[in-house]
Order: C-alpha cells, then sequence, then structure tokens
C-alpha cells in the first residue's frame, strides 16, 4: 500500500515508539510486506535470519527488533515488536471504516452497470462499466472490478489475508495481521456464486482479464491469477500463488501459498498443488504428478497381487 | 426451453443473419442444446464431427457453419459462428430482466410458506407451499420450488451455468453461453446453507423429492438428482450429472460432468467419480473404485516393503 | 437444551400420546440425545441394541418403543415411534420464530460491536462487546458470541444440522430431526468468508477461544473446536466431532463425524480424516497417517517398477 502522502521516519518512529537509527530525514511513501516492498515504503523483520534479506530489500524504512548497523540510505526503527509496531501503522494509514448503507458514497459505478437488490459497495470501490452484479454480493472497500465483468450470487470480495502471528506464550495465541491491500477484478472476469477472493496483505489480489470462476472457489490473499483462466468449481487457491494465464483447474483442485503454475497447466480435479509446477502440461493427484506419470502409478498399484504371486511362486 | 409463441425459421434466419436452406415455412418452438433437443427446437452445431449427431436429432432447426444437405422436414440456418447466433436467439427470448426489489412482483409463493428477511426471488419464481427460506438465500429469475422445502441462509438457487467457447485466437478468448435452462427443486427437498445450484443451459438442474443437501454444495447446470438422495457437505457435482434414486454421497465428494450414479450407490468421504458408476454399490477413492478393491490396494501398498525384502532376500 | 421451567413426565406423556411406565411424578427439566443426555432429561431409543445404553444414561424420562422394566427413579414413555414423539417435544419447546426484521429485538448486542450493513440477527442472539460482523452475515436464532469476534461476510451460524432417520417403507424417506442445540463462538475468534457452522442437535457446537477460520469452512453439528486452532480454508468437519486445542487443518481437510483430533496435531492438504488421531503429531493422506508413513509409502509406490525388473530378472 502507498500512503496518500509521504510521512516522516521520525513521526512513524514516535508513533510506534521506536529508536531511529540511520538517516532521520527521509519520507516514507508506503508500507508492504517483504515480498511486495518498493523504494519508499516501510517493512518489518522480527527473525534473525530473515535480517538480511530485509535489509537489503528494496524497504527504505525497516521496522526491527534489535539495533544492527544500518545500511546506507535506510533508517532502522527499532523496537521489541516490529509486527505489532507495522500493524499499528496499518491501521492509522488504512482504518477500518464502518459503513451504514449498502451502497457507499465514496464508490463509483461504471456506465451500463447494474447492480442487483442487496450487493454491498464498500468505501473507495470502483466499479467499471457493464457489470453485472448479482444479489448478495459483498464488495469489501477498495475493491476495483474493470469493464464486462459478471458477479454471482453470494459472492464476497476483499475479506481479509487469512494471516496471524502466533505468540505460544499467550493464553489467545495468534495475533492478526491486518491487511491493507487489494482485491483487482480485471476485464471481462466471470465470478460464480458463493466464491471468496481475499485482499492481499499489502499487494493486491488478481483475477487476470477474461478468466472465468465457476462456484465456491477460494482465492488467497495476494494471490495473482493470469487472463483467460478457467477454474471449475470448489478449486482453493493459497496466499501468493501465482496462476499464469490460460491456466485451467477442475473441481476441487487445491493450490498451495507462495508457488507458480506455468502458461497453460491443465490440472485435473481433485488434484493438490504442493509447490510449483510447470505450464503446458497435464496433472493429477494429491500430490499432483504428470498425470500420465499417475496414471501410471495407478495401474502398477493394481499390479502389486501379480508381484505377490511371482514372488511366491518363486519361494 | 419452449418459447411463449412459435417463431418463424424465417424471422429466425434475418434475426441472426444466416442462409435458410430447406424448410423456409416452419415454426420454431423452443431452443436447447443437443443433448436437450425435441421436435419444433432449434439446436447448433460448429463442429463437422457432430454434424450428423445434430442433423439427424429431434432438432428441427439447425444453425450451421456449413451449406449441407439438409435433412427432409428440417431448416438449416448457416452462418460462420453458430455458438454466437444461438447465444444471439437465447438472449431475445429470455433476456436478463434486472430487478429493483428484494421479492418480483411475477414471483409467484404459496399458502404458508415462510421468507425470512433479505431473501431475493426473482422474476417468474415460483415457489409451493409450507416453504422455510432463511435469510440471504437468493433466488433467479424462473427457479420453481415445490411444497416442504426448506433452503437454508445463503444458499443460491440459478446462477448461470458455467459453459464457455475458447477462441484461443482472440485476447479475451471465452464467449459465454447464456443459459435459459431452470432449477426445479421438488417437494419435501432441504438445501443446507451456502449451497449453490446452477440453471441448465437450455433445460432444468433437478432436485428429486425428499433429497438432502448439507451445507456447502455445488450441482452444476442441468445436473438431475434423484429422489431421497443424500449428500454431506462440500460435495460438488458437474454439470449434466445424473444421479439416481436414493443414492448417498459423503462429505466432499467430487462428481464429473456427464454421467450417471446408479440407483442406491452410496460414495465415501472425498471421493471422485469421473465416470458413470453402477447402483447398489459401495465406492471410494480418487478415482473411485468399489471401497472393498480400494481398501484392498491401499493394504497391499503398505505390503511393498514386505516384497522388497522377499525380493531382495532371494538376490 | 434444558426447558426453560420443568415440565411434569405426565404432560409430556399425554402432549406424545404415549404411555407411562415407571415414575409419574417427576418433572423433566430438559431434552436431550442420548450422548449429551444429563439428569432431568427426556431422551429417546428406538433400536433394542441401544436400549441399555439409553435406560442407563443420565436420562430421567426414556422415550421407548416398547415397554421394558423400567429402573429405578426413571419414567419410560412408550410409544411407536419415539423419534417423532422426541421431535414433536424438540419443536413444542423450541419453536421456530419468525423473523420479520433483520436485527430481532430480543437479541442482546455488546458495547462497541459494530453490525456492516445486511446482517441478519436472529431471536435470542447474544454478541459480545468489540465484535466486528461483516455484510451479509446471517446469524440463526440463540447463538452466542463472545467478545472482539471477527466474522466476515457470507457466513452463516447456525442453521440446522443434518441429521435425518430414514423410513425406506416411504415415498419421502427422511424424516428431519429438528434441532433445538446452538452455536457459541468464544472470545477471540476470527470466522472467514462464506462459513457455514450449524447448531448442535440438542448440545452446542463450539469453537473455542482464539481460534482462526479461514474461508468456506464447513463445522458439523454439535463439534467442538478447541482453543487456538488454526483451520485453512475449505475445511470440513463433521457432526460431533471434537478437535482439541492448537490443532492446524490446512486447506480442504476433511473430518469425519464422532471422533477427537488430539492436541497440536497438524493435518496437511487434502488429507481425510476417518477416526481419532492423536495429537502432537503431523498427518497426510486420505485416508490419514503419518506424514513421514505416508510420504514413505508414496516412495515405494514409485518403486514398484524396480521390483516388477528385479522380480522378472530372476525369473
Amino acid at each position: 500500500m502507498k500512503f496518500e502522502q509521504a510521512v516522516s521516519v521520525q513521526w512513524i518512529a514516535d508513533f510506534i515508539g521506536a529508536k531511529l537509527v540511520g538517516d532521520a530525514e527521509q519520507m516514507a511513501t508506503g508500507i508492504n510486506e517483504i515480498h511486495k516492498v518498493q523504494k519508499g515504503d516501510i517493512s518489518f523483520v522480527d527473525f534473525e535470519k530473515y535480517y538480511n534479506k530485509c535489509l537489503h530489500s528494496a524497504a527504505t524504512v525497516i521496522i526491527i527488533n534489535k539495533e544492527v548497523e544500518c545500511p546506507a540510505g535506510k533508517t532502522l526503527l527499532v523496537t521489541a515488536d516490529p509486527f505489532s509496531a507495522y500493524v499499528k501503522i496499518v491501521k492509522r494509514f488504512r482504518p477500518f471504516e464502518p459503513a451504514n448503507k449498502m451502497i457507499s458514497d465514496t464508490a463509483e459505478i461504471g456506465e451500463g452497470t447494474h447492480l442487483q437488490p442487496n450487493v454491498f459497495v464498500g468505501n473507495h470501490v470502483k466499479i467499471g462499466k457493464n457489470c453485472l452484479i448479482h444479489p448478495n454480493v459483498t464488495i469489501y472497500d477498495h475493491t476495483i472490478i474493470g469493464d464486462n465483468v459478471i458477479i454471482h450470487a453470494g459472492t464476497v470480495l476483499g475479506a481479509d489475508a487469512f494471516y496471524f502471528k502466533r505468540r505460544k506464550e499467550r493464553e489467545v495465541q495468534y495475533d492478526k495481521m491486518v491487511s491493507c491491500g487489494r482485491v483487482i477484478i480485471e476485464s471481462d472476469v466471470e465470478i460464480g456464486a458463493g466464491c471468496t477472493i481475499d485482499k492481499g496483505v499489502s499487494g493486491d489480489t488478481i483475477i487476470g482479464q477474461g478468466t472465468k470462476l465457476d462456484n465456491h472457489i477460494h482465492i488467497g490473499h495476494g494471490a495473482v491469477i493470469g487472463k483467460n483462466c478457467l477454474f471449475a468449481a470448489q478449486v482453493g487457491i493459497g496466499g501468493k500463488a501465482i496462476i499464469e494465464d490460460e491456466v485451467i483447474l477442475w473441481g476441487q483442485v487445491g493450490v498451495s501459498k507462495d508457488l507458480v503454475i506455468g502458461k497453460g497447466a491443465i490440472v485435473y480435479a481433485q488434484s493438490g498443488v504442493p509447490s510449483s509446477i510447470e505450464g503446458g502440461k497435464v496433472y493429477f493427484g494429491s500430490p499432483v504428478e504428470e498425470a500420465r506419470t499417475k496414471m501410471k502409478e495407478l495401474n502398477w498399484i493394481k499390479r502389486i497381487p501379480e508381484l505377490w504371486e511371482k514372488i511366491t511362486k518363486n519361494d
């Protein structure tokens, strides 16, 4: 997320009660998780093993739980609990804005777009032209929707990322990461009934142009779905997964987080994708393999009794 | 779908800009996909390998992308893009009717039926007697519901079929098939919370009398579910599947499209049914096998190390 | 369920048309299924093989379909169809109360709690302090929610248990068990979008303090989920399952009914849990095994061709 206007690092240091180390004069222009961070951004790190990655990322301001040497041109904000400090900043610059009507006054809705009854459209939402939104759809704040988009009933766009930090020593163990990312639905997308597409933690969850989703599909926070993909019903996609263009996922496929499915891959029903797979191939199984490999395996399993017989005959 | 009144084939030819071949005098009484087509209907075909099937189907009017010999008593409408012509006709005779209130004035609701707050009831919907519809349910236009039906919160009846024609040469590759079928819920059915039952493309999706669906169930376009079936939560049924009476599907079962599950079959949890299976048996696995066969296989897999030991001992 | 005030067993006998055997003077204080029954409760039994279990349970009043010897201090109510008699009592003491507004006048909503537009809050619902309920959520009657709870859009709390008695001889075969249990969401819980948590049949479905549920999760009737659990998207939990504290279930995991998952167990994505598993371990597969056992099996399957080669070489 980018701030509406730049904020001085000294103000941030005071706001979160951190010790400022390094350049005290610069301005922060946004806040992002480490994998989304850009120049000008605040990010955070609280595990020593990730210190180097964060200190040498594009981040300009780093909230950190130990005073280390500050790289040139950066600012460290040293505090005992960087996660909580980060969340405090997110909440300050993207506060929850309670709604009291179904369609926010700050929403922009394009010409030719029709909303069926009882669609919730949150604050700062933008919907393009010639869209059709069916009843009982919920569109959280800051969602952006292109032109010619169809969204079926009961679908939810922009719910919070499922992202928590565990504090095993506490009675209530999970601290919530507050999301400030958005959902972006590009033009010519159709989304079935009862789907859920979560917002990114700090970046955007994107559904690429011309992609079609069947019913009951879950898209995790920050996932980026390419153009002209086809996902059948009850598919689930983990957070930050990247699905390239023209991927076809059949029903009930599950895709883990933080991976890439290459362009044009086809994954058969009920498969589970635990890590990246190449494009242009056909996959099956949980965990997936290339479909023909998996089919051969299923055949080999059926031949185990034959193997047994051969062996015991030789005894 | 049947038209409210018959339409001359010449009018249709002009409307879609097609060349009329064969009988120019007859009237079209409806429009249907090839597998649902009846006498009097318009249908379409755009692959040479399906020409014969379509030309010799019950269809009276055939939209086709090549001028071929017209069977006696039929009319061909020759046009470069039969799919788009078919969709144009569907949209003309079953136009989307935007709603501006939660319960349409054209809906009929039977005696003793209670709608909880915020149920959307579309145009031309018929609901029988003594039903109970819980909050935030969406019932699309033309849905028909029998007597004594219970529908839990958040369920969606009648969303569009997930059916697209791919045009790989275009930037936006998928063309939407516009659905004109309906959802029919017979009497004494109970549908759980957060279910989605799609309308048929041109025919009807049917849930048979006395069938009970748990939560989060997806029923694809044109599926026909028999009487007294029991589906546990998160089951997904593909388009045009036929599930005969008294079938029991346990949780998270996935059923592919265009198949038959025979009467009284029982399918264990998380199984995947890729093609037709006989009734009266118990199944398990993805892909399914008879449960006892699958159980034996699972046992054989555990014995592979024993096999290995026997073999290497013989070495 | 406990009654608001005790009811004489004679009144109950007359109400359901049963023959009273045993103590005719005592008072019934509640009604419960056999596995939830407490002193003072009415319960029912209609299979001879369960007679002893029910007669010697904590139940004070037993609806039974055969006149048997009455244990001391108990009352039998003998009737041909105990299931229907039980349902008749439940409906009498927990009648469905039709709603005509989105937020019931009998609901109690705590300080600092914010409901986004179009949340349905049923009768006798209690919501604690500082909760945030997103749009289009449905909260059925009698649900209880603690403090600091977040519920995302489209979620449904308290739909009916999926519990039917089959009468194969009838045309409409399934008789509905009417639920009188509740859903209880403890403090500091977060529930994702499009989830469904069913009420218990006579007891309570409980989500323990600090537990976090992702989207599209189904929790069956009477399940008891511990504290600080983490369930990823599209998980399904069967009725009356007990999930102890700090259990982690990854996406699309299915859990059968009537079992226990021990404290701190971790179950990998798409696994199926058919029966109880110990805590503190990591599981995978459908049906699940310990993850390292399952991984070894998957490796052994890949070695079957090697086995085959060894054997045929020996031929």
